[in-house]
């Protein structure tokens, strides 16, 4: 059989030759040989037989047939007739721990028809992965967390339908990727040996199952994908976004750096993937995830300086209510070009001039006066919240900096590095140079690429093939641990500086 | 991997290396590593991770496999205390248009625990399959032929493991053989197409399905398979047969005569297997199974004469109630051999004697008179009946002429004649010679192998290569339609004499 590239989940057109007294084969064997042509026999959902001896001889032996490809084995899911409009739709989820991003897409023409973002709700039990795990030990925690989630979900589902105007029955095939600890508690697996020395989940491979386990309202035949995890530290998510930028596939090595709630880095080539995942320990606690607010209306996500002024834009062009990471950064960028906070991060009085005040007793800035802004009283950040920025790419350059090392590679040597998360996304990397955040290299080195988690599962949805390509990704992975140690700390002392304690790593910015 | 001999269902010890910090797989991925060796993975049912975990650390991380072969993929059905005693079971059931025979296994040593028989319940809705095809036709009527051989089944279970002292929850497999229509109705198919030109089944090849799509009570992930059948003919009981037969896999060319409610043959060898099935059009109205009543306690089934006297044996030695095909066949070679009836099956009244009656003013033969009977009247024969006899064993004796001319070889070439079948089974070949029923061959040609639909369903459960091999049966067997033309009426004239009208064919009759 010549094989076709095809997605995860497809739509196969067929007609058959006319059963005769020379040529009586049942009429699943028929449909079945003609989907198989030489190759083999695809198996056919038991819920099927029951319709279609009525549905081939309501079409003249014509159909459109929803195919599944799971593994080697070919599913036929449904028939659809062939004159009809039905659509076979797809569903990729982003399976965050704070957010759940989901795309529902066309599996017929691949066209993306919807999208749709909401908070996890188990953030009600626990902000954090830890709690969550710590309350699904209770006795009905984890029916509770998966409950919460599965309504989730579910409640996206219909939100993508309505916007599409399409009915949730057809959606046939939704693929998830999400951490190692969200995945056990979407699926209702106990998650508590994940938490626990020497950290063993359910599975890291969960595979293919039917939806109508998790999910209410899909197709009752469908089925749900999970990206596969590794131990309890790179999850699905990671593998997902590893395989939409495609740096397992390239001859030069690449970094991969997802900014979310956790950093987590890959650094690889077609030949090998080495990654690290998390805040390294308590040294570094927050991680780079304390930088700022939430970004929503109103929030400030650029800052320049025109003369004496800062300039900030904001979300939906609203009066300014906070600054979220992004902004943070131009604004630390603006602040050290401009010597209103000096190498170590602290505010420069005299440079400051008016905007230098001092809040619950500590030195402050203002950004914008109580005028401009949307709150009625002036938008400001504290020498603490420097500090914590400071600490914070600190933190985000170490890790940076160790993984380079740990495979003995340069920065220089890297052709390419793709910045995705949520945070990611937003980040300008001339102003995250600037305060030496991430390395001074040509910036068309850098590249961002979005929320590559969702990217993946909606490549996933795509192509059967990718499943293959996450489960080789996964094999040949090594996890570098970062140990906090002497060597660490050394370095994570020089990256608090601005932009470095050695400037030569950041020739621009002593240019600038 | 090497692949070693298993069931279809089996049963396999494991004793994993503990998880540490070094070797942190998850748990279901250390268990399924564990059980793939260097092979590819098994596939484990959903709801075994859920417990997974709790029971291998409960366990020492050691347990006993229960293991199902679908196709190239091994799935792992369930996980059993290492130290415990439960049994996984497997249950082959022979599923007859008039009965329903079922067997329970152990899987892991092999070991026949239980049998059980029943009537087929949808004999109250039809004796005869094209009878309930027309009530499966009305609105509920394919609901209660599934629901009454469902529940059927469902007893039958409960009857094995009651005899077996087990629970029923321990079957993990089913092995269903019977023909196409009875699979349909079980499986509570359409059947309609089956019984209409062109005769289109829905499926040929029904394959593995969840047994909990069909029986109430067996392990919740336990698997039923079902054989596959040819058109609306050749069934998958017949396939079973072959398959335990073996004529299939033999250099030298056999037949397997299968005689239960329908006659089906089958002549082939290694390289090539045809077959006809049923009775061969009107001519041969009621085919061979109007001879004699259904085997009972205090039936007739042999029949031998020293001097004047016969001498009977019944079923359960009880006083006699009636005679049995087998008995019929008995007797009336006897009175072939003693000349009370002549070569065309009439009977001769100065050889019969005192034996000779008028019964509703037809010529009879007493049997057992009236003070021996056990129902208070004489058990007679009738005029009737032996027309009847002489066209069954006619019709039965140009099947296996039609079959062999057709293919060119002789009877003569024929290493074995397999007799299978519930009648196959209490036949006498000497007897069925002497009428002419059957060829008259060196006697050591003929084997009974008993019910072999029950023993070929049997067999798939303690070898799952025996799937791939029913398969190539069904794919290699060719269908000889027995045209009841002028050729075909011509032989059937001839075999209506007694044993033939040829008596060269029959040289050991003609020296007794």
């Amino acid at each position: 059989m010549i094989r076709h590239d095809h997605g995860l989940g497809w739509v196969r057109p067929v007609r058959l030759s006319m059963p005769s007294l020379s040529d009586n084969s049942a009429d699943m064997d028929r449909l079945l040989r003609a989907l198989s042509g030489t190759g083999p026999c695809p198996v056919a959902t038991f819920s099927l037989y029951q319709k279609v001896s009525r549905l081939l001889r309501q079409w003249d032996f014509a159909a459109r047939c929803v195919l599944f490809q799971e593994g080697e084995q070919l599913q036929l899911l449904d028939i659809l007739d062939p004159q009809g409009t039905e659509k076979a739709l797809g569903v990729a989820v982003d399976l965050g721990t704070t957010r759940i991003v989901m795309r529902l897409v066309d599996l017929e023409c691949r066209e993306i028809l919807a999208e749709t973002v909401m908070d996890n709700p188990q953030i009600g039990l626990g902000s954090d992965i830890l709690t969550r795990i710590h309350h699904a030990s209770t006795d009905s925690g984890a029916e509770e967390l998966k409950r919460l989630v599965g309504q989730a979900v579910d409640d996206g589902l219909e939100t993508l339908c309505l916007q599409a105007g399409l009915p949730i029955e057809g959606i046939y095939v939704v693929t998830v990727s999400g951490n190692t600890a969200m995945t056990h508690l979407f699926m209702g697996l106990p998650a508590e040996h994940i938490i626990r020395e020497p950290y063993i989940p359910v599975t890291n491979t969960p595979g293919t199952r039917r939806v109508n386990r998790f999910l209410q309202n899909t197709h009752p035949e469908g089925r749900i994908y999970f990206f596969p995890n590794i131990g309890s530290y790179f999850g699905g998510d990671l593998i997902s976004g590893i395989l939409y930028s495609g740096i397992h596939r390239l001859n030069e090595t690449s970094l991969l750096v997802d900014v979310g709630t956790n950093a987590e880095v890959v650094l690889g080539n077609r030949d090998w993937l080495v990654g690290c995942a998390g805040a390294a320990g308590p040294a570094l606690e927050g991680g780079v995830s304390s930088m700022g607010m939430t970004a929503g209306a109103g929030v400030i996500d650029r800052v320049s300086i025109t003369g004496e002024d800062f300039t900030v834009t904001t979300i939906d062009q609203l009066p300014p209510v906070g600054i979220c990471g992004s902004g943070f950064i131009d604004l630390a960028a603006v602040l050290f070009l401009t010597g209103m906070i000096d190498a170590k991060g602290k505010l420069v009085e005299p440079a400051c001039g008016s905007r230098y005040i001092q809040e619950h007793g500590l030195p402050a800035l203002v950004v914008v006066a109580a005028e401009s802004s949307g709150t009625g009283s002036a938008i400001t950040v504290s020498q603490a919240s420097l500090d914590s920025l400071v600490r914070s790419k600190a933190a985000m350059y170490t890790i940076l900096e160790t993984i380079v090392m740990k495979v003995g590679v340069g920065f220089g040597d890297l052709e390419k590095i793709y910045v995705a998360g949520t945070f990611g996304a937003y980040i300008d990397p001339e102003s995250a140079i600037s305060i030496g955040m991430i390395p001074d290299l040509a910036r068309d080195r850098y590249e961002k690429i979005g929320n590559s988690s969702l990217e993946g599962a909606t490549l996933m949805l795509y192509g059967d093939r990718y499943m293959k390509e996450a489960d080789a990704i996964r094999d040949r992975i090594t996890y570098v641990e970062l140990n906090v140690d002497q060597d660490f700390m050394i370095r994570f002392s020089g990256a608090k500086f601005i932009p470095h304690t050695d400037p030569d790593l950041f020739p621009t910015v002593r240019k600038k």
